[in-house]
């Protein structure tokens, strides 16, 4: 833990005291988003201090010309880069001719940031002395609209306690912004039009190389003590234009400036129309006014808590901390959209880049599955449908052919465009997380439509390129999978990682065994599928062939998998025995030694076993665990969570318990020493794992729910609730026993350890 | 070959006829340089088509900050780049108000380079037309002295042939110059006085950041038909000065302008003494006259051939080949100053940056003592001695401690300066090149005294280094060494490199044995060195612990060593039934497909058969050579000379010969399609080593010198020279037998196909 000054509370993150040096951070804790827009909790009057100013629309990106020591075929040309919008929040405040900004004031008290997470707001306070001495009570609410997710919202409140003075309030967009994130520092916005009109004002700009046209927008109202103050003179430059209120404000007086603004983009209207639905949605909202929209947020939110909500009793720093981890999710991706996905930092940083990565398959699915209906996920497997011909062309680049589909390791619009080759050439064990992704949808919902419709192409695709990357080995007579990176990044270019072979061959299986299930099922679909993709039976016999003899590198003597062929010649000092000072080891040692060290960054053969629990033993998985985890160092926000399930189904309920701590908490307590760049938003669906999966224990065997529920010693009692094949289970679990609930019309047959239970709608069954 | 325009002869490189297209070409192939200074055959005169200027002085660069992807620890900070230094060359001519422009001329005729190596000299002529109607004919004669090597000259002789005109002639200095390569487009130059006095004028400069200050400076003397002419006005601006002579200038009368340039550096000179010292050798050049110090270089030159020739006879091309490798290498370094080393471009591009790889110890240093006296092969060792202290700390970056030494992959003064972490944390095989040549010096010159004086400590830091880099594998009971690279760059991060293992244990033996035996013969140097070291016999006795029990994978089915673990788990398909169209594979495949293919860039496992063939059999070497070439693409400049000097070893001469035409034609039929970039410095030495390593099979067994001579059959003879021990030795080879002639006062013992031979100096033997 490297920072504790969130107060705990069950619903809300609370910074009290003003703190220069916290500002960076709380900019990322505290930040706002509604699946379209979001925005890093920036102040809206001018603040000279140390910032770092973001605010993000989704899907808006710039091909950023990689930056490479030496170029190498097949590298991708660029990587999308998350880009910082025109800002429309921004309020400049001048009293007496002196600018309100909290770096310069003598004094502040009061401090105050509330993010409230159950209703969707962001509020800050304050009182403050001006350099000018002036004593300044600021309050400002500010939140991003779900209902409208075009729009957001901000009231700010400013009283003079001491003093009558002049003041003037400029309310502006700005599309002069800069990026934290740039290779060459290339321009990446060209402003088109700056305007005016009445009360409201749009700067029209567009993306530079990729052309994402957007209109940035405002309106504002201004009043004091509640009266209506209509003058203000338009300040309009060429990437800026603001309204300009000059007031005399007395003593005491409240003043209150409400600001509606957002943007309108090409991706919903029109490129030529875009100042035109700018208008039409602030007439929507002005008209409706703050207290309506406002009110609505709040019961869209509680209809998102309704069903996603965790609660845990007895341990305020968890609860806050899974809630938290909730609430960023639903603010990055609502899964309304299929061209949209759940970018690393969500809108809260531009760190890594691209908006798709396996997390969004590994991760954050059975979250979204789970917590939402159905169309959700739907979408988010549609996604890699949309990109299955650039994945096809992606592999081509690489030289594969026939159709052989290799998913990028990140991705805006399908293409590849990850700068390090290591993880662009090597990761190839994404390719297998789309496919279980296609398999876990259908475990989970039971809809099998998927598949036919769609997912059999990209099996197929999936299935060709695996069976093209392995290659038989003479010396082991059998097929080997040569200069790899496994999910454990601290290892690179090596053989046979039993991860990605193991998930190769099941991928060719899996493919198999649709191909036989639809074409006796839906044979209208496997004939479309089959003369698109041309395959033929010799071609499947190869994917087999291979599939049925793959190589696993395994050790007798210790009895597990090796993570890839030579592990066990490294030097096996475990993680514990390392001298504190020498952690976390990729900020404490060179590349070279982490390189040939045996750490493990976050979860390699253990993540084969997470997806294949269903494959191995307890005892296996024990083995496996004991072996694995004393290597594995935990420095990637992925890490925690997977282990944590697997400590739970070991029943090793205090260790997992220390790693879903870790990983509730990762941000909040900001354990990596980065917050300051962004929130780790895929990591928090693995959070909400290490609750449903690891203490809850749920899983979906033989199409059935199960739960096997523990809970830690240090909770009173957790509750959760699954959307399962649109039935919803509710589970409380307490030291005295678990409750079940569901909705609906039907019964549920489900297990709970292992034991047949039936759940009838609106009778709640205890065990 | 990809180019044929380049005329045979046995001693000049002649281009006729002008082609825009093979300016750049050209301007790397007519190259001139004084081991001080050079520059790629630019034009005088402007040329406003497609060129790359470039002129460049030994020692300076610009430590230009790395370009990655993503940072990782222990990662160089910087990249040295190779700085295109003010132009002093040039000569801007006007005639009749219209600049003299090849690219723009009407018609270009009797163009002709050539640039002479018997001489070492630059001539450039032509007629042309110009886009005024001028027939204008020019003749350029330019060289870099050998002897004030601060200094170049150049005579430009100009006639019209049809008409009267009003010429004007305006020699001049520009440090307005930019680089090819840079990562960033920093500013590499400060210019901070620009002057003219009389007829010689001055830019002062410095680079930035590492300071290097120099006075670019010139002097010319203007006659027609031998008639001087004084009068010229001064042209400055901030980063230019020129002299511009206006003439009116009849019908078929001579211009002649010579024009003296150069650089006084701070290497050589008080900082503040710059301007003076450029005063001072422009007095002493322009005093001597032009002819003077022209007839004085073409001895220098006869100087350098007089021990470094080669010839061949019957076979023009092989015969222009080598001698233009001799040339490039000895026109890059002389071997007078120790601060200098062999950069892999010379004077003739900027690619790869750095002056100093492997490549000087591997490559460069058996040349260097064959064919100089004894003091240019010493500095280059000394070169490594004063960078000791770097490459100590080098290695503490990354995590090595108790003075273990990596030299850097790439450096300029010490420091690791390569921008590619595949190299440059992996390729720690140069290490041992560095011993070898401690201990190759010591075997062909005889002098052992380096060793006491400074390669005791060398020799201690190296060993240290690979007693901590390796580690004890419990599984093979063996040291292994993980995560590296060997000298063949389509592997990466390995495990048991073959050929670095093996280097390793020797580094580690052949230090301990020197130990032992300075104790015995210095010990007043050993005291000297043990105290300053700090090592212990407990220490030495863990070294020998690893170098008795280092793992070297081997293949007993093959009966070979294996180039790293896992090699024969590639899809062995060997070069020859590889596509034509997939070749070169670095063009046409992906990073990511010539990594896990068994293809070899260059020697590797041979590479060690190389530097010690006495440890193996002849029966040892066919069958490794058997095994590794046919996978061996030679995609490095380094390649062909190794397996050209095995083949002759193993008596195969047609594809030694084969061989022998890639090295020593690379860059004049331009095999790799880049020579626009520069010339491939340091393989040329590798060229010189197939023939005399390779045809002449020259060794030093049991400290003696030994030939097998055998002669290609497309030649007639061929016959070279070497400084073995400060005996000169000259070997004759031709069909009908082999004669030997030695100089010096003393009987030499050697040995020819393994019988006893005494030669008598003075005496021709022949054999």
């Amino acid at each position: 833990m490297n920072q504790d000054y969130i107060k705990a509370d069950p619903w809300s993150i609370i910074e009290e005291d003003f703190e220069n040096e916290r500002v960076k951070s709380s900019e990322s804790l505290f930040s706002i988003g509604n699946g379209a827009m979001g925005q890093r909790a920036n102040f809206e009057e001018n603040y000279s201090g140390d910032t770092f100013q973001g605010s993000y629309i989704a899907g808006v990106y710039y091909p950023d010309k990689t930056r490479v020591g030496w170029w190498k075929n097949g590298y991708p040309e660029y990587f999308a880069k998350v880009l910082n919008a025109p800002n429309w929040i921004g309020i400049n405040i001048t009293l007496n001719g002196t600018p309100l900004d909290l770096y310069t004031c003598q004094k502040v008290t009061s401090f105050r940031r509330e993010l409230n997470m159950k209703e969707g707001w962001y509020k800050r306070s304050f009182v403050a002395t001006t350099s000018n001495g002036l004593e300044v009570a600021v309050e400002v609410t500010r939140f991003l609209s779900l209902e409208y997710d075009e729009v957001g919202a901000i009231q700010y409140n400013l009283q003079i306690l001491n003093s009558d003075a002049k003041a003037e309030v400029c309310p502006y967009l700005d599309s002069g912004i800069k990026n934290m994130d740039s290779n060459w520092d290339d321009k990446f916005w060209n402003t088109t039009k700056v305007s005016s009109e009445g009360n409201r004002a749009f700067i029209e700009s567009h993306t530079m190389k990729t052309n994402f046209a957007i209109c940035t927008f405002m309106q504002s109202e201004l009043t004091v003590d509640g009266e209506k103050f209509e003058d203000f003179s338009t300040k309009e430059e060429e990437m800026m234009v603001g309204h300009a209120y000059a007031i005399n404000l007395e003593k005491n007086q409240t003043l209150t400036l409400i600001k509606y603004g957002g943007y309108a983009v090409d991706r919903n209207h029109p490129t030529d129309g875009l100042k035109k639905a700018a208008d039409v949605v602030l007439s929507k909202v002005s008209g409706l006014g703050f207290d309506v929209i406002f009110q609505k947020q709040k019961e869209d939110w509680a209809q998102i808590w309704e069903m996603s909500d965790i609660t845990i009793a007895g341990d305020a720093k968890a609860q806050q901390g899974i809630r938290f981890n909730i609430f960023q999710l639903n603010q990055t991706y609502l899964g309304k959209d299929s061209r949209l996905n759940i970018g690393p930092k969500g809108f809260t940083g531009e760190k890594y880049g691209g908006s798709t990565y396996w997390d969004t398959e590994a991760y954050c699915l059975p979250f979204y599955m789970a917590t939402k209906n159905q169309d959700v996920a739907w979408n988010l497997l549609k996604y890699r449908y949309n990109h299955l011909d650039r994945a096809i062309e992606n592999a081509g680049k690489l030289g594969f052919d026939n159709g052989a589909a290799l998913y990028p390791m990140v991705t805006m619009n399908g293409e590849e465009c990850h700068n390090e080759w290591e993880i662009t050439f090597e990761e190839i064990h994404r390719n297998g997380a789309i496919a279980f992704a296609v398999y876990n949808y259908h475990r989970f919902t039971g809809d099998y439509s998927y598949i036919p419709k769609m997912g059999l192409e990209v099996l197929v695709g999936i299935a060709r390129f695996w069976h093209q990357r392995v290659n038989f080995s003479e010396e082991k007579q059998k097929y080997v999978m040569l200069g790899v990176t496994g999910p454990n990044e601290y290892e690179n270019n090596v053989n046979n990682n039993w991860y990605s072979n193991y998930l190769a061959k099941w991928c060719i299986d899996y493919a198999v065994e649709q191909l036989n299930k639809v074409e006796k099922e839906y044979p209208e679909d496997y004939d479309r599928v089959l003369s698109k993709v041309k395959l033929t039976r010799k071609e499947i016999a190869e994917w087999t062939k291979v599939s049925g003899n793959m190589f696993f590198p395994y050790s007798e003597k210790h009895k597990v998998f090796l993570q890839q062929d030579g592990f066990l010649d490294k030097e096996m000092i475990k993680v514990n025995d390392l001298d504190k000072s020498e952690r976390p080891i990729n900020q404490k040692w060179s590349w070279d030694r982490i390189l040939r060290s045996p750490y493990i960054k976050q979860a390699d053969v253990l993540q084969g076993f997470y997806f294949f629990e269903d494959h191995f033993s307890q005892e296996e998985l024990a083995r496996h665990f004991d072996f694995y985890e004393p290597f594995t160092v935990h420095e990637s926000s992925l890490s925690p969570c997977v282990h944590s399930i697997q400590a739970a189904k070991l029943g090793r309920m205090d260790q997992a318990y220390t790693f879903y701590l870790r990983t509730s908490r990762l941000d909040l307590d900001d354990y990596n020493k980065e917050v300051e760049e962004g929130l780790h938003i895929t990591s928090m669906a693995g959070t909400w794992m290490s609750i449903v999966e690891g203490f809850g224990g749920m899983r979906v065997l033989d199409d059935q729910l199960c739960f096997t529920p523990q809970i830690p010693k240090q909770w009173e009692s957790y509750s959760f609730r699954v959307n399962f094949r649109n039935q919803i289970v509710t589970i409380f679990v307490s030291s005295e026993g678990t409750s079940f609930e569901v909705t609906g019309n039907q019964d549920l047959n489900i297990k709970v350890n292992g034991e047949q239970v039936t759940l009838v709608p609106g009778e709640v069954i205890k065990i």
